[in-house]
């Protein structure tokens, strides 16, 4: 099996479509953004949708109260609304708790956040674990504010409801699983993560009709605490996941950054590892390390699963990163169609990855009765290789590894050889 | 045991007048090219001579009819010979079968074969599996063809008869045995493969008077389906080969390169690396590939055979490779000797290359009362290494490339130590 | 437990003070001198003396015969003292036989030895196991003697005594120990050993009014045939050693140089090479050699121990060694006292280095709600580590080196997630 690829112009386009439609959505770790984002999302791909209560303990954490908002804003003594959520949603620290009063500028002063080095920014807050209100500005903004009387409002509500997220399997020919998870929870944030949600989205789509050898599991949760009650539901299933990728900021103009999973040589690894040397002009890999997104959760001790994080510029490596500066024009059709091209290589690699073993292993077989030695070329050495190697301990991925040929060549070498009956 | 050195200036020339007297004999992988190649080495040492009938199974392949040939040549349409395999065998492509006729240049052309890129020399060509005919001849030759007819005559046959290949066993202490291999099928090219074979020859006449604990097995085999062969005829056997190489292009003007057998760690690719690191000043180590000359069949996957190759400028990597520019000039007695040199060398840590046991492994022996402690030296150093490492799970090729001492320092050492009964 | 550290600035100078004492004693490896010195260190630290007689046989070796020397002097025809003891005890080469007797220039010669490349310092020579005689002396003193009779007196005994050693062990919660080993037979040189024999003395000073984990054995032995006595003697205890330290040549003005233990990868070196890569400028780590100072006996294979040397400039690589340049101006209270903090910095390693097991292994434990989590740094990052890889089978030496956090964050990491029960 091998999976097809992707037009990739074309996927890139649809990916950056859909991130344009998600992009108003106000989310949290919990509440209505997360559902209407899953809805839109489920209009591309059929989603199971999950609601877990508040209370519900999960690990050492606990499920917290649900968060929505309708509105938000701040008038100054003269009636202007000076600060409004609905011109971005960004402007509310999230998970802010309801409030309305009256106040001077110096007691409003410590709920305003800015970023004086990116004056014309709006810094992305939240609050999920105290409850505290706050509103975040352009520090621009910030300094226009003249001394006088606030008025405050944030119509929101923290109250007892659930925790949302979506989930889609596609069944392939083994139980063993291939995850992919995504964080679902950031508001209008482009790069982080509707990328990865969307980037998620599509590549799902083109796998579905596809007939695939693993099972894929397709994960569109909020960060951290969307992660830790996945893996608590599914405590006793998560030994089928084989393979795993968290997808995150795959949409951005820098190069793409792999970070390993915590057992650091990893199929996933391997393989990710591979496609980039083979294939991006400009590409980076780190080491685990425990900081980070939900690769922290998969790759924890009592799990330690298989599980790597694909971006491309890290978070934090760029100043857009939790502003407003990380909008629809901070992403990339271009970036997103080679995250999702060389992601459909990776996946590709783990599905065609198979340890053979060569039928004819005394000397070399005759290739040329069977027509299969023309002219020594790649295609010849590449079937040199994988007869040489498949004494049942080295897999393609292996052989392409040592050999340095690309595994496609290796994987093809070793379909020809099949049909000849030279490999088992 | 150790290996008496070779004068090696003497040894250079005299590989080289045999090269010379090798020279003009018409060779391939059957017939009596590689017969009367046999005799004249079996001048040097006692060779064995086997015959391989036609049609013999072995492995994947089969023993392919015997090809012999008497003359060939075109006459132009004036009746000049303008190409004569009387003046170089390579004008003829080998394996050609028996053809006579007469044609224009146009039906003529695709039987002819010229370098482009080196007008002046005529290429090796050979067509052992397809039954066809060609000619080669210089670009230069190609390009004066005139128009017209021309009468084409190959005085060949192509018939049952059997292959054969030559065997010289030096019996040492052990049936464990070191295998030298070399091709012996090649015909006027005299750093492909005469430099081996004759460097080979010397090599075993050299080992035949020594008193030595390896047995030694040099072939004299052709290329490929002569490899292959003999491991059809031995497989019994093989299991008796500890280290071994492949001998090929040792003549010319290039630094020595060593290709490591498939294992990659054998003690023979650690005692050709350890010599080469501390004798040669210009040599090269490659990565064991399943492409290149018989370590090719004795790397399979069934056998793995700690065999690698031992040559000077790989093969393809200098422009007189397979053609009439790899003649008698093209190979330097500097180089014979150095290869044999160093040959030696290797064979002389085979032989040398033991695990013993301190028998005074609490704190040092007092080196001082035996006579063997004066000043701290050279000497001195590499015996505490020996008492050091020698616990059982060092041999000394482990202790001379721990210590980067060489082999010969360390071995004289162990060879004190062993007098004072320090070891064992 | 956690060393406590030592005022280094105070600590170098008593260092310094103690090798003042200690200078003008002609030590040997057997003999009064080093009975005296240990009497001086016995003030600090409560050292037991251990007197092994003459003849003793010790693995390979036997315990010499005793020197003492009182007086010795080389008299001109005109009765002046051209050499004199008196002066420096570098002037007799060490274990010179008793010796009165009046000869011409040309047969005294033999017996002197000098410098030429540093014609103002007087070498240090010794004769411990050759019966035999002579004198030290500058190159420049060499040139000015004239022509003429000299009266040479050595006014020495070498006669059945013993050799003496002192040893001080400070009890620790484990019976586990760490050695650390310091040769005690030079004379007058400051930096080969009375810095070695001084820091190893206010180490202990600093380390016995501590709650200790490990015991600590401190020993000051003569050279070569005192570690050879101390580990026939303790042959049967010697399993008890888990880390240890020759401690030689800690003062000079050079780097700070490490050589590893035989075993190159035990605790030992590894907490070395962690604590020079965190807080040392220049520093160099060495392999092991069988060349050296006494880890030439706790390294030789039967034994294996693992011990390391610390030191600044390796022996040789200054040209003061074994001179009279080696004297108390050459030896600094800066390097004294970053010597010492190094080395109860790497003492801390040893104590505080454990194996944890994350009691909340499935997720990250909800640090926030335990306070432990507010903004992200370099504390946050160091328990996120010893959750991440305390799963039993890395300990916090191993968290520092992956993490490339310095051992103490980690270590102080652990004691907060222990105080929290996150870890046991």
């Amino acid at each position: 099996m091998n999976i097809i690829p992707a037009d990739s112009s074309a996927i890139g386009k649809q990916i950056y479509a859909l991130i344009k439609d998600l992009f108003p959505i106000c989310r949290s770790i919990t509440g209505n953004g997360v559902r209407q984002t899953l809805k839109i999302v489920g209009k591309h791909i059929p989603l199971s949708v999950y609601e877990v209560p508040t209370g519900t303990q999960v690990f050492d954490w606990t499920v917290p109260k649900e968060w929505n908002i309708r509105d938000a804003w701040v008038k100054d003594s003269r009636g202007r609304k000076v600060i409004d959520f609905q011109k971005s949603n960004l402007h509310v620290v999230n998970y802010s708790i309801p409030f309305k009063g009256k106040m001077p500028l110096a007691e409003l002063e410590p709920h305003l956040f800015s970023l004086p080095e990116h004056p014309d920014w709006v810094p992305y807050r939240t609050t999920y674990y105290k409850e505290t209100w706050g509103f975040c500005l352009s520090h621009n903004q910030l300094r226009s504010l003249e001394e006088g009387d606030y008025e405050v409002c944030i119509d929101s509500t923290l109250a007892d409801g659930s925790l949302t997220f979506g989930e889609y399997v596609i069944p392939g020919e083994l139980k063993d699983e291939i995850l992919i998870s995504t964080h679902v929870c950031h508001p209008s944030l482009a790069n982080d993560n509707l990328s990865g949600v969307c980037t998620a989205a599509f590549l799902a789509k083109h796998l579905a009709d596809q007939k695939l050898r693993f099972s894929y599991r397709f994960l569109f949760i909020p960060g951290t605490i969307g992660a830790i009650t996945w893996l608590h539901r599914n405590f006793d299933e998560v030994g089928r996941i084989k393979h795993g990728l968290v997808l995150t900021g795959v949409g951005d103009p820098g190069g793409i950054t792999y970070k390993k999973s915590r057992r650091g040589d990893a199929a996933i690894d391997r393989a990710v590892v591979h496609v980039l040397r083979n294939s991006a002009d400009n590409y980076s890999v780190e080491d685990f390390s425990p900081y980070g997104y939900d690769e922290r959760q998969y790759c924890s001790p009592g799990f330690n699963l298989p599980v790597g994080r694909f971006s491309r510029t890290p978070y934090g490596k760029y100043p857009e990163y939790h502003t407003s500066g990380d909008n629809l024009d901070f992403v990339r059709v271009g970036s997103l169609s080679e995250s999702v091209t060389v992601l459909i290589n990776i996946l590709g690699i783990l599905e065609g990855d198979r340890t053979y073993t060569n039928l004819a292993p005394h000397c070399e077989p005759q290739l040329g009765k069977r027509g299969l030695y023309d002219q020594i070329g790649p295609n010849q050495l590449a079937m040199l290789w994988v007869l040489n190697l498949s004494d049942g301990h080295h897999s393609l991925l292996d052989i392409a590894e040592r050999s340095k040929i690309d595994f496609e060549s290796i994987r093809e070498a070793a379909t020809v050889l099949l049909k000849f009956q030279l490999l088992e």
